[in-house]
């Protein structure tokens, strides 16, 4: 049986977590409007700390987490954005924080979660090797794990940053969120719900990794059956948690081919001078793949991460 | 003889301005404060229309322009940013627009001074070719050729990037701007003078194309030995009038190596997430190279421009 976190719930995740995180710019681009013929708005949560929308679930789970528990530390097993956004949590309240990564994640993945600190345990590239790492490190060091989206703490903090966008601009038709394991479109529409319920918020996903777009057309979560979209943030399964707010709350999802996402990732790095990951610019190519759909209204876009190898761009 | 334009010229200056260009954000970075030992804020004019300062200076010499002569329109010769900015500010009053380009700019320049409705001649690539097709251009059309920097109304156009740098943040102990032909410095400088005079400002030049470190040193403008800077917007001799703010109102020019000015650029990117092009990166180069001299201070960085061709990264 899932829950639904009340309106209170987001107000006072949000309250908590403004000494730790970033309250980020909302930018625009003539350019990508006039292209778009629609008026687009994308929140730059690629500048978030740490670079991703990833700092603001990884720091309200902990937060929550009674002093005791802080104390003993954290644990995850991510081979991305969340590793790091735990480490720096950890880091930000001075106690332990472990990362179970696979061999094969980027170099400039780990490096980055061990300059917050964190300690990483490596292990065999699958799922079942990463649980049964995961599953050590807590019973030797009595931490706690931290799921990195299918958690309601994740959840409420990851709604934040939508929280901001209503507060930034008003009279936003659509909101799109990028779709991986759920865990921001999850927030953001919880936040829509409360703070702006006539804006329909809409999913992006790769047609790589179109799981949730299945899931949601057949009631039942399905796997991700190929796992190879550059959109690397995007490769996960839903949670049950995740999958009920998509169910709930959101209008649909919307796929993008490939090549769609890297010339919007390349649209948004021409255009707009920032960096974001393939991830973020989904968002982008889905809009500008429904035209139609979109044109003349006012799309609310989350930018989710900045996090790229600089020695391995698609362009 | 050298006029100094008075305080209500750069005030006017910047009024003119306001309806035709960006206000462009201050970025800081925890992380670069960090290694740098120093408080660091940067002016993102990578973020300014068509991606680099040029525009203020182009857009307020044109504004500066009689009725009849905008009506016939503009032109210059240019391989980088100040023939987009023409090409932008033609565009934005509807006048026509002549771009003098050598044969071996990149086609991405092209293609962007085209996309602004400028048309395009093409000429050998050398000096001397370019001022007789400019020469052409202008007999031809009888329009007002545009000096990219040896012009009062191009550096007062410049000015209002630091003017807007005073109004944003306060008690800045170094101002530091990138040096090519000395447009962006000689604004900067004027702007310093009047609005902040306490601040030194500094230059930051390519130790490849080392010409105003050295005109400053011999007090004669020379040319540059070696143009192959990777900060090709930094290539440029000095004109008379740029030299001269140079040496009445800069504090000194500081240099830096060809690998200081990618790492610099590398580092703006994976930690600020924007992008800059080297001539930009510059700037931090020199703070992080000359670290005991910038110590503890308040330093604002101007971040010219963000026109890079992603198919061509130093990384």
């Amino acid at each position: 049986m899932q829950r639904i976190p009340t309106k209170a719930e987001l107000i006072e995740a949000r309250k908590k977590l403004i000494p730790y995180i970033h309250y980020t710019p909302i930018f625009q681009s003539k350019a990508i409007n006039q292209i778009a013929e629609a008026e687009l708005f994308f929140k730059a949560e690629n500048m978030q700390k740490m670079g991703a929308f990833k700092m603001r679930g990884a720091m309200h789970a902990t937060l929550q987490l009674s002093k005791e528990q802080q104390q003993k530390g954290i644990a995850t097993h991510s081979s991305g954005n969340f590793a790091q956004a735990m480490a720096l949590s950890a880091q930000l309240l001075g106690i332990p924080a472990w990362a179970v990564m696979p061999s094969n994640a980027p170099g400039v993945k780990k490096a980055a979660v061990a300059s917050y600190g964190a300690r990483i345990i490596e292990c065999e590239p699958n799922l079942k090797a990463r649980e049964a790492a995961l599953e050590q490190v807590i019973n030797e060091n009595h931490c706690t794990a931290l799921h990195p989206y299918n958690d309601y703490d994740v959840i409420l903090g990851n709604s934040t940053a939508s929280q901001e966008i209503f507060e930034q601009i008003e009279n936003i038709d659509y909101l799109i969120s990028p779709v991986g394991g759920g865990g921001l479109i999850s927030g953001t529409a919880l936040a829509a719900h409360y703070f702006s319920p006539q804006t329909k918020v809409i999913g992006a996903e790769p047609k790589l990794a179109d799981d949730a777009f299945r899931s949601l057309e057949c009631g039942i979560i399905q796997a991700p059956t190929n796992t190879l979209t550059i959109a690397d943030g995007l490769r996960t399964s839903l949670g049950d948690k995740t999958f009920f707010f998509i169910k709930e709350f959101v209008d649909q999802i919307q796929l993008a081919e490939e090549e769609e996402i890297i010339a919007a990732m390349r649209l948004i790095w021409e255009r707009m001078k920032i960096i974001v990951e393939p991830s973020s610019a989904i968002s982008l190519a889905v809009v500008l793949k429904n035209k139609d759909f979109y044109k003349g209204k006012r799309i609310a876009l989350l930018l989710s991460g900045g996090n790229v190898d600089l020695g391995k761009l698609p362009f």
